[in-house]
């Protein structure tokens, strides 16, 4: 099957100086380093990339960075979602302009058991205010943390309504069962899962690609994945890629993938996080670093 | 006993013009028609005021508007919590500089499950990045809505750590228990249950006033109750109190609330919301206005 987007697209992890600045240049560096790991685009401006706790004029920065720093903007998904209609057409005709592959838009997720008219209309009206330069949608489902989410009834009608816009969703529902109604519901659109623990099954059951945290450290398995799931080697990259997530969650996600961007990169200052999140404590550190799977990470990799 | 703040402090309803645009005029003009009502000042840019539907610089707008139409920055407690610590620390700078009583701080509410010592340590970033200024501080506890909250010993710290700002809590739970434990836990703050409907018994309990969204169409009486709790007939305003809710709670209570203000003001602009909400469907308005609490509430009042 032919997707409008697929692959492998990080949400890549945002860097903060030591008193709590964005750091465009080193989140950038990182980001190349992924796309010479092998992923297709990046995921900038997610959940994992702290991108709630960026003002709206750090996000525009990141984006901005990105392309004075000569990332293609077809290489771009940022997120570009926000409570506040507003807010979320600025960033997305931002992304327009840079010419993003798309852009992964959260409903609007302050008020809560908002109606699904409500949800259409929020996306009618960004569409309409963005105007011509509107990039394509990636409707980011992440229930666990915007509470808010997409129902499939919904996305279908935003589909039907806006077939030209509406290109496909991630779903980090955590949800194997959610995911596949995605994939069944919305036969043609790029369906992303938000994990990779499961991503074998579902790109057998015709998922487009994957956008899960931890690319952020494991984007060449991932990719290999990506390439190979139709062969039989499949299953054992699957494992590994299981392994690597389960070691890593036994922590508190975005914090413990700095711990292991700072010591990929020799990098101190990469353990940096934005309040209200926590950097994870020493001790806990030294334990994440020696879990088998994430030192296998770690290993010099051969050219 | 005396608390730093007390009273009636409606959560001010936010107008909007046919096109969506904020519409600082009629809300401004709302606002006073409160403080004639006997509201002792404004929580302006609540949850009852789309606040989070509003950009940042809107918000600074509201806040402004008001200081620029004669009200007084005391009677001001302006709604400044946001999930980024800057967009939180900027508006919290404004209703410093313009001298406003205090805000209304909602915690980071964008990441889940997080720790109190994350919380803590963004309230303490606010508190010195906004520096000399810096205004009271009201903890704004909505867990139906923001999902993210304050615990008791969360604020029992906050309040050891910064005595002279943590001011009070406004408790939106709407759990009778825990605004008690609230006030018993934290003597001396001024505690604002976040509705009427237990006023009289949080009221005797120790509570300080009352934010609540109905007082935007029902300030007279809730003032009363305020005015009266010590005397026989308490009892009676009470029950008026909650009647007033009920009826209005059978529906969205912003937009409903804002049916009722487009009536009182004769003004049929005041029903716009902003997208994720809805307006009340039509059949409904009359439905609601039609209810005896709230057509009792539209009866002209003696001068």
């Amino acid at each position: 099957m032919s997707f409008a987007l697929s692959g492998l697209w990080p949400p890549v992890s945002t860097a903060f100086r030591a008193d709590g600045a964005l750091d465009t240049e080193r989140t950038v560096a990182h980001s190349k380093r992924l796309l010479a790991d092998g992923a297709h685009g990046l995921a900038i401006l997610g959940t994992t990339s702290e991108a709630n706790s960026l003002t709206l004029d750090e996000r525009r920065r990141v984006i901005d960075a990105h392309i004075e720093a000569g990332v293609e903007g077809k290489r771009l998904l940022p997120g570009t979602g926000a409570s506040a209609l507003d807010d979320a057409v600025a960033l997305t005709r931002r992304a327009g302009e840079v010419g993003a592959a798309g852009v992964l838009l959260l409903p609007p997720f302050y008020y809560k058991k908002v109606s699904d008219e409500g949800i259409f209309r929020f996306v009618a009206q960004l569409i309409e205010r963005v105007g011509a330069k509107v990039p394509k949608l990636m409707l980011y489902h992440i229930p666990p943390v915007a509470v808010v989410g997409w129902s499939l009834p919904l996305v279908q009608r935003l589909r039907e309504a806006f077939p030209e816009v509406i290109m496909g969703m991630k779903d980090s529902s955590g949800d194997f069962e959610v995911t596949k109604n995605f994939i069944e519901g919305l036969p043609g659109l790029s369906i992303f899962p938000g994990a990779e623990v499961n991503l074998l099954r579902l790109l057998k059951l015709g998922a487009a690609g994957c956008i899960s945290a931890t690319a952020n450290v494991n984007a060449r398995a991932i990719r290999q994945l990506l390439d190979t799931w139709q062969k039989p080697e499949a299953e054992q990259t699957q494992e590994q890629l299981r392994e690597v997530r389960a070691a890593v969650e036994k922590y508190v996600m975005i914090p413990a993938l700095k711990v292991i961007l700072a010591e990929r990169y020799r990098d101190a200052g990469w353990k940096g996080v934005r309040a209200p999140l926590m950097p994870v404590p020493e001790a806990q550190q030294k334990e994440l670093l020696a879990e088998p799977a994430v030192k296998k990470l770690l290993e010099p990799v051969a050219a």
